[in-house]
Order: C-alpha cells, then sequence, then structure tokens
C-alpha cells in the first residue's frame, strides 16, 4: 500500500465523503490532477489557496488541515515507496524506464547535449483518449527542464 | 554503461559515420526517436522495410543486418538494465515514477476504474520546448491502452 | 504470513464459522475460486453482486462489508507479498517462472510473435486431479490476453 | 538474455536454419512445447530417442549433440535466470505468483489439506486460443503433483 | 528472535511453567522433537491427538489451544525466518548448505539421477553423541523422499 | 552452475572418462561420496593419499593434480554458491534450514545448551533407502561437534 | 539504534542511575566489559552469579531480572544488528574485516592450516592505551579457538 | 575467491616457489604479517625497501615488481571483497562484529566518549598460542587511534 | 522519513512554535547550522551549554530536555537513513558522491598520499550565494581531517 | 577498483609517464582538479580545448584521444560505481551523506524552500589546508544550483 499518513487517510476519506473527485480539486485550484493526489500522499506542498479549497471543498476545518500539513513538513518524496514496485500499475511506469531508459537517454543526448531532464524544474498530467474503437488510452505527459552539465 | 552487443556497437559505430542522426532516420523509417534507439539498444523489432532503410541509410550491408537482428531473436527488454538506475538522466525518470506513482494511480484508478496502463500497447516519444527566457524542456509523452483487470 | 489487513480477518474469521468454503463461494458468486481467495486477500475487487453475496453467505452485514472494502480502495496487488516468497507452495510456483521462464518465452514467441501475455486481461482457476492410483494432482491454468507490441 | 551456453547457441541456430519450430518438434520428441524448449535452454534432460530425433530434425551429428549435453551435466534449472525478472514476458508471469500466491495457497490448502504442488512431478504446456473478435490468448497450463506434509 | 506469534509465546511459557522438555513431549505425541517445536514455532500442524496431549502436558485448556491453533491456519513455513540467518547456530546450517550444496547435487544426482530431495514428504531428527573423550557433538538426520523430474 | 575452475572441469571430465563414480572413489580413498564431490568442487582438500588414488583412478598425472590443487590453495569454501540457491535440489536443503531453523535451535539448545553445532568439526554422507513401494528416499546425515559458547 | 529489548532498557537505565560502569561490573561479575555490554544488549548469557551481582550493583530485585532473562531464553546473537551496519564506530570494524579478510586468511591459513577461527569458543576484550603526545588508541583482542576441517 | 589481479597471482607463486612464509617476510620487511599478506593482495602500499626485499626474497626483478605496484596505483581496499563474505574463516570475524557489534560500542563510548576506532590510523597482528591441552587459539589484535567527533 | 525518535519531535514541534530558526539557533549555540539539525536529529551531542541554549530559546525544561538527550545516548549516526536515499534532496548528494566518488579518491591521493579524509574529524556548512540574474546556489563544504595510513 | 575502460587506461598510463599531475593539468585546461580526474574516468565531457591540452600534455595523439571520447558517447556517469562503496575514502564521502544527510535537508529547506540541489548545475574542487600543529585537511566544496519544485 501506499505510504499513508493519518493526513492522507483524512484527505481520502474526506473525499469519499463528497462527490469531489481529483479532476473536479483539480479545476478547482487549478492545478493538475496527479499535483493534487500528490498532496494527499505526501509528494507535493499546498501554497495558502490550495489550503483553502482544499478546506471548503473536502469539509475539513481549514486549522485540522493547516496543521496537518504543517505537521508533515517539507516534503520526503519518494519515502513511502517500494522499489521495484510490487503494484502492477506503477510497475508498468517502472518497466518503462528500465525498457527504454537508454534510449532514451541516447535521444535526449543527441537533442540537448551532456545533461539531464530535471524532475524537479517537472510538470506532469494524464489524459484520457478513447478511440474509434471504444478502447480507451491514458497518455501520461512528463516536462521537465533541461538542466545541461556545468562545466568546471 | 548501458546493454551494449555487438550490433548495438556496428549501429552506433555506423551512425556516427553518418550524418544520420536518430531524428533523420525517424523521418526514413516513420518511427519515433526512441524506437529507432530501442531498435539500436537491441529492446524494439525492425521491421522488413526498417532494415532496408537502415542498411541504406547507415551502409551497414542488408545481410549482415537482417543476421544481425535475427541473432538477436526477440527482444529481452530490460534486461540489461541495472535498476536503481546510477545514470543520472535515467535516474530522474526513475525518480518520477517513485515520487508519484501513487499519485499516477490514484488519478488513473479514478479517471479508468481498476485497471493499468499497458507498456507494450504503448509508444512515447520526445519533443523540445523553448520558452521565451531560451530555456529548453524536454517533453516525453507515454501513451498506453488502458486495461481494465478481467473479471473471474 | 500474508498480507492481512482488517478486512481480510474479517472475512476469514466469517468463513470459518460458516460451512462455507472457496468452492461454495466461488458456485455463489460466480467467480473462480482463486478469484474469491483475491477478494479475502485484498487482490480483486467485488461487485455490487459480489458485496450482497458475501454479506449473506458469511453473515457479515452487507455495510460493514460495503466500507471495509471501500476503505481498502483500488487494489494495491502483490504489495504484501515478499518476494523471493518464503512460504513453500508460493515459491514452487516461483520456481516454475525462474526455472522454465526462458522456455515459455521461446515457446509463446514462436507462437504469437513479439509480445507479452497479460497478467491484467488474465483469468486462473485451480482443479483437482486423481489419478488411478489415488495420487492426486493439482492443475493450474492460466489464461492472458496475447498483447503484441505496438509499432511506435 | 537468457542463460545461454554453447549448447544452447548451437541447437538455436540450427533450428533456425531449419523449417523446425517448437512445434514441430514438440510432435517428433512427444514431448510437450515448453519442454522442447527447456532441452534447449538447460532446463531439461534429453532421453536417447529425444537426442536421436534432434539430431536428425536440426542436422547436428548425434556425437556432437550427444557430447554437448553430457557436458552440461545434470540441469542446474533456474541458475541462469535474474530474479526478479526484467525481461516484460517472464514479469508477467512473475507479477501473477506474486499477486495471486496467497490465494492460490489459500484454495489448494482447502482443496488438498496441508502440503505444497510439486514443481518436480510437474508438466506445463501452453495453448493458443483465438476468440471470436480474433483476440488471441494465450493458455498455461500448470499440472504438480500434490505432496502432502509428512507427518514426524 | 523467532517469529514469535503469541500462540508460540503462549506454548514456551507454558512449557516453562512445568518440567516438560521437546524430548518428554516427543515421547507423549510420538513425534520428533524438531516436529515438537515446529508446533510451537509454527511450522507444522498438530493432530487432534497432538492438540489433547499438549493441552494436558502444558495446561493450556484444549479450546484455547485448538482456537489458538485453527487462528493461524494452515502453516506459512519459512516467512519468519530472516535470511540469511544472523543466529549463530542457524547459520551454521545454512552455511553447511552454501560449503556442500554442488557437492550434495553432484552426489545426489549420481545415486538417483535427474529430482530433488523432498522437504515436504520429509523427516527430521536430532541426537546427541558423546565421544569417550567428553566431546558431544550432534547428529541432524534429513530424509526425504527422492522425486525424480517427471517428463513432459 | 556451480563454481568451476579449471581443476574442477578437469576432474569431472577424467570422471566421465572411467567406470569411476563418487561411491567408488569413496571406497578407494576412504572418504564420503560428499567430500569426494567437495575435493572436486573446491570445497575440500585432498591428502597426499587422497591426490595418489585419485590420479591413478581418474589417470590425471599426479604432478598435473598436485598442482592443480596447489593453485587453488586453502579451500575458499562457499564463495562459488549463489544465495539463495537457485538450483531446486540445493534450494530445498535451504528451505529446510529456513523452515526448521529455529526448531533446530530450539532443540539443540534444550538439548546441549548455549552453543552451536560446528559447520567445520563436521562430517556428513549420504545414503539411498528403498521403501517396500519402491520409493526411494535420500537420507542427509550432518554430525556436527557441539561448541558451547565460551564464558568471559 | 540497537535491537533493544525491555530488558536491554531496564538495565542501560538501572546502570544510569548508579555510579556503576561496564568496567566496574566488570571487575564485579569477572567477565570482560565486552561480555558484560553483551548481556545488556542480548548477546550472552548471565551465570546465577552474575544475575545476583547484576541485580545488586543495578538495584534491579533479583526475581525481576532472572525472569527478563528467562524471557529472552537462549541468545539470538547478531539478530537485531543491521548489516552493513550504518553506526560509524561498528562500521569500522566491519571495514577491517573487509579489508584484511583475505590477509587474514592467507596468514592463519599459513599458521594453522586449513580451518577457522572460533567465533563461539572466543573471548575478546578492549583497552585504551595513550602514547606520550596523548593520544588514546583503542586495543581490541579477539582470542578464538582454532578449528581444523575435520576430514570425512 | 580473493580478488586476485595478476600481481597477487606473481607473488603468490613466486613466494610458492620459495621457502618463504608471510612470518619469515614480515621479520625481513619489518612489517606484521597481515601487512605482508596485505600487499599481497592490494590492501597496503609497499615502500621502497619493502620492494627491495620482496624482489630479493621472492625472486621477481625489481622493476617489474615496481611497476606491478604503480600499475594498481594507490590500493582500493575492500572492493574486491563480497560481503557478508561466504568463505567461512573471514565469515566468523564478520559474525563477532554482527553479535558484538553494539558491545563494542557500548564500551568504547564509555571508555573514550563520542567517536569512533580509527581502521586508518590502525595496525593489527596475528599470534598463535597452544593451551597445555594442546590446544590452539588465534590472537587476533586490533589497534586503532581513538577520534573523537569534532564538535562544529 | 528522517528516523525521527519522540525528541526530535519534541525539538521541531517546539522550534515551530518559535521564531527560531536553525540560523538563529547556529548564531547562539556557535555552532553551524548543520550541527544544530544534527542535534534534533540525533547525528551529535549537545554540550551543557548547548542544552541550555536549547532549553531556553525553544522553551522546554531544561530536566526534559537533558533527560531527553540522555535517554537516547550516545549518537547512532547514519542508522536512520534508507541507502540509496529515496528523497531527492538528499539522493543528489548520494549521487555526487557516486559520480565523482573515484575522481576525488584520485586527486586526494595525488594530493595528500594513502589514506582518508575523516568524517569524523570533521565539520561541514551551508552557505547560499546569490548570482547576478538572480539564481540561488548552495554551497556545501566538507571539512576532515586528512588521516593517513599506518604503517604496519 | 574504478570502473576504467582503455581510455581510463590510456590516460593515468599517459600521465605516469610525464610529469603532470591532476593539478597542473587543472591548470593547463582551466577546469578543477576534479573534473580533470572526472574526465580520466568517464564522469565528465572534454571541450575541444580540453582535448587540444591533454593531447599536448599527456603526448597522446590528438586524433586517437579525440576517437577514445568520441567512443564513449555521453557519459554514464556514477554507472561504474559499486554502491555502497567498499573504498574507505569514497566510503567516508557516502558517511556523510548518510550520517548528515537529514540535517542537510532541513537546513536548505530552511534556507531555500522546496526544492533540492542540483548535481548537474553544480561544481566541486578540493583544496588542503595544513593547521599550526602540522594536521592536514581536505576541504571539499560542493556547489549546486538551487531548484524550487515547480508547481503544477
Amino acid at each position: 500500500m501506499a505510504h499513508i499518513d493519518s493526513l492522507t487517510q483524512t484527505l481520502l476519506t474526506a473525499k469519499s465523503t463528497t462527490t469531489h473527485t481529483f479532476a473536479s480539486l483539480s479545476t478547482l485550484l487549478g492545478r493538475d490532477e496527479v499535483a493534487i493526489a500528490a498532496l494527499f500522499y505526501g509528494a507535493a506542498l499546498p501554497s495558502e489557496s490550495d489550503l483553502q479549497h482544499l478546506s471548503t471543498a473536502l469539509r475539513i476545518p481549514y486549522d485540522e488541515l493547516k496543521s496537518g500539513f504543517e505537521k508533515r513538513g517539507f516534503p520526503c518524496r519518494g519515502v513511502g515507496m517500494e522499489m521495484p514496485p510490487k503494484e502492477p500499475l506503477v510497475y508498468r511506469l517502472y518497466e518503462i524506464v528500465m525498457n527504454y531508459g537508454w534510449a532514451y537517454k541516447a535521444v535526449l543526448n543527441e537533442m540537448f547535449g551532456d545533461g539531464i531532464v530535471s524532475a524537479i524544474a517537472f510538470s506532469t498530467n494524464v489524459k484520457k483518449e478513447v478511440e474509434d474503437d471504444g478502447s480507451e488510452w491514458a497518455v501520461i505527459t512528463l516536462r521537465g527542464k533541461w538542466l545541461p552539465y556545468k562545466r568546471f
């Protein structure tokens, strides 16, 4: 199971008692759905405005919500994730990195030179596409700043 | 270093002696750049037409190229990749999966129900975007078929 | 021990106080026995009808059962399983994959081409066979959709 | 890549120069296709008759074939397999064990009592099924003798 | 420390308050001492008669004992053991397997052919021998059914 | 595969060209069969007399044999063994240690006090037993000196 | 942190409320300081006399102390230690084994023949030495019985 | 086997063709035997004088010896050692660290305060002691400078 | 998350209720900010004066603070840190060691000879630098005593 | 040993035959010493000017040097480094990250907010300091751009 602290539990429970979805919260907060879920699971930090929207939408008293996030402090992203992931959906993403890792590196180095894609100056989102035959496809976009190695 | 068999070596050397890039080969073969690199590193299978284009473009005799791929047989994707990846660029992709894995799962499950994103019925590509301030961004798109768990 | 949350405990205890078996529940719900056990251990999702049948058969109040499954949310299959498995029965299945993995791959690639057997569009069941000498045999059938690699 | 000794290489190369498939060799030797592939990869032992059939079918001199197998000696099954498997097809089988391991155990213990499914007194085969919509399914059957724990 | 559930604790405490030893319980139940200890640590299943003898000998109410074992269910042997074992005595046994593993395999394959020694159709016992110089020796006997690989 | 240096290879090849077995060599050298195999695999040291018997029996020139063993030097037992063992026969022995490790410790501590069974002041042998129903059983005996912890 | 059971906690707390040190307890019990600390951390067994001295010195009622040690049972040495050790002082000892392991083996084999240094028939102590320049040195002595491999 | 580069091989072979032992070389070079072996295995650096003595004693041309050591460069101590060590003698030392690690730390912290024993400002030696009953004991002394944590 | 004992919790909570920062505490105690944080997380020891300043600044009763640190005892640095670190900031430091480890060693050996940089006789601090374009840079300084290997 | 490809070997050998040091090459190329060593070990990319200076200084034909670096391609930093590092000097750096990782994070988050120190937009250098008492200290400076998490 995901790394679930008591705030995650509070948020998930509150969300399940409203009609809100990650999608509707995304509209409300003006952040991507993955970022909303990341707020829930402790991999992102809320702004003051995020706190107010979440408090209203999920009917969690503002002070309780604020102090919950303060108690977490700065996110320790990744700490609660067992690797390699056993959960099948997450494993598929891991497998893509494993199978195409060198190919991504070769293409990106050719395109940009010696450097990396930032996972910090980074955003991501998820979309659903439906083909004519009714099949559904998930499109995950990763957008990261290119950081060239600094010469020293 | 990547898992490099003698065919990878042949392909990389041949490419370096021409003016071809993954981008130009992509146009030629009608496949995404990552797929071209995947052909090089042994994570994809060439079609008959791919073989002919590669042979001409990289000036590798067709028979040598064909027999090189035949000797590889069906791809053993992922086998040459040490995990967790130590190479910084590949690690950043791994880190994205680690940091946002549960968030992706939560959003995807909400959007599609109980299932996974296929890494097989799957395509990917890489684009460069340049912002007004000159900063460069890499946009990696992952597109996988949604596979719902079959009830049994 | 298996990854046992409080719902698993509730279900196992309830089952032990009735005369129900995985086999009888299988008949009742119209699902394979392994699927029934997977419901217990958190590796499958119940339908509305499954919930009603389980509630009646195991004498667990419907609301308690429903909320137990809701609290679990979408299954995190595999998360509670230590690998390599130490439990001898499970290890035997693991050993089969380890011993015959390359053989399965070779035969399946020859039969279907470049792709994989889905573990998601997938069903499985277990049968007992008794030979003339009284020896008992377990027959486990795995049936997965063949997914060819998509060209990109 | 699979654990490939020189005999595996010899066998695969010889097979690729004939029209034989694992399927046709299966008919010839009277063994399941997976067993034929297991002979190739060093996870099974040939009988005298297997040697003769393979020699003829694959046009490998009998003495060379026989001495190749003798040099291997008794199979060291599983030794060449990296676990967890990185190759996607083999991983799917591994994932099935990981996801449904406790469910299999629960059902089998109920059905047979305290014991295990043998991976030694064991056979397996693979079949292709095509549904009306043209989708293809792989059916893998595992059949192992039930071994009850001996009281002592 | 060993994997100790509450039943293990109950049994060990009860044993320490009587004059019973594994040896005396062995006589009483007609099982080897190692099997008695395995009952304590959750690696074996008691018969009806075992339960009655243990209840009387250890002065644990029969119903409490029976329900303790029922709650455990079918044994998950091995699950509580950290490997490699850090405990020195258990490590010595592990070391014997590590040092002489290939030698055992070579001798057993020569003696019996292609197969394994069952760890299920298996019994074991421990004896003390004292030499003339007063030195003490532990003799551990492992007796397992030989299982030849089934041809398929 | 086992850790096979060139001496192991020489010994195994030589043995296969004579009619000698581990059993017949055991008689000749006056050592247990497992010890003979351990000499082959580098887990034991030959005496002068062992060298002479092996040289004669396996038709390896004495000087070649002697210098082969000298080049190995003092045995590095265990170094060539991957743990956990993937080879099924060796795994069964490993599994016995894993399943019954705490039970052995409990019984041995009760029998001898605080200490360990030596794996150095140690001998082992393997016997075949055939039951009335024709079933074959392997009996492995481990005999190690009991070493009490020294008070300090 | 070290593997600290409630008895360790009791002993450490009691020691901190008296003026006793491992050194003074060493004098009192007639055991080396490391052995005293090993008693605290569960890696050694007290004699009857040890119990009495510890009870008096640390002002822990004798019965409480005795039952604390009885509840622990025979020591499971090493079980609470994470390896490789992260704690810097313990890591330095580990590093010495890692850096000089083969050198120790080479020298000891030359000196004693084929065998090992016992870690059971073993004692150890720690001394402080101060050099003329005021620098302090720790001298750790390990003394173990030499155990030659038994011929079999 | 130990991490043996070609210089180690040269040194060991040369030593075996003379009557020199680590002990006699120790006298010659004025270094402890373990240090001599460490020179062989690449865990120590020779002085100019060491080179000359080794060259003469082992009849290796000085220039060959000097260039062998130069090619190694500064020692990469520990790099060739698999941990946990599988070799039984080295494992016993590892086990001592594992079993008594916390006890050493407790005693040393009490004796010296907050700090560590240096493994760099460090020496070690090995001695043989024979007791009256003829039993042999190895005494390994570790002497390391105490390094207090610097306040910052 | 970091290894947080109850004292860490107390300190962090207390700090959050005052206006103190690591920076202001650094001024107060005369220790670097990293050392202050290390006190919080259990990787450093407070002096008497540190205790008094912390007590006053964070409004924690002196006795409670003192006894909290006493209960911790001598620091077990590193014990609460999962390696490789999953937290992205800490991973970047780890990556620097991984990427430039051999380069640091080569430069330091050339500069100082055969030895190591002490992590014990060691201090560190962190500074912020802002470039003309407004970009912020963190400068981490590591200063460790050079320890040459002692000849023995 | 470090991950040494044939270019590393060429560079190290060439350097040892001149009077050049990392320090003198640093002056020549205008890069930090660690960067020079990183060029040697494959963790940095040379500029055109670097190639020319290295060619002249180390007397390696320019074309050979250029083609050696081209064959390496874009650096795969970190790939040749075993983690945790066994080499003592590199381990000390690793230990600093392990011991003070959370402290660095706490201080940096307070100083800069939610983000990381870049290991890419990064430079480092090493200096020697000698104190009045003659003791030598290594000062390693890490300077990385602060990257705040991008809101999305």
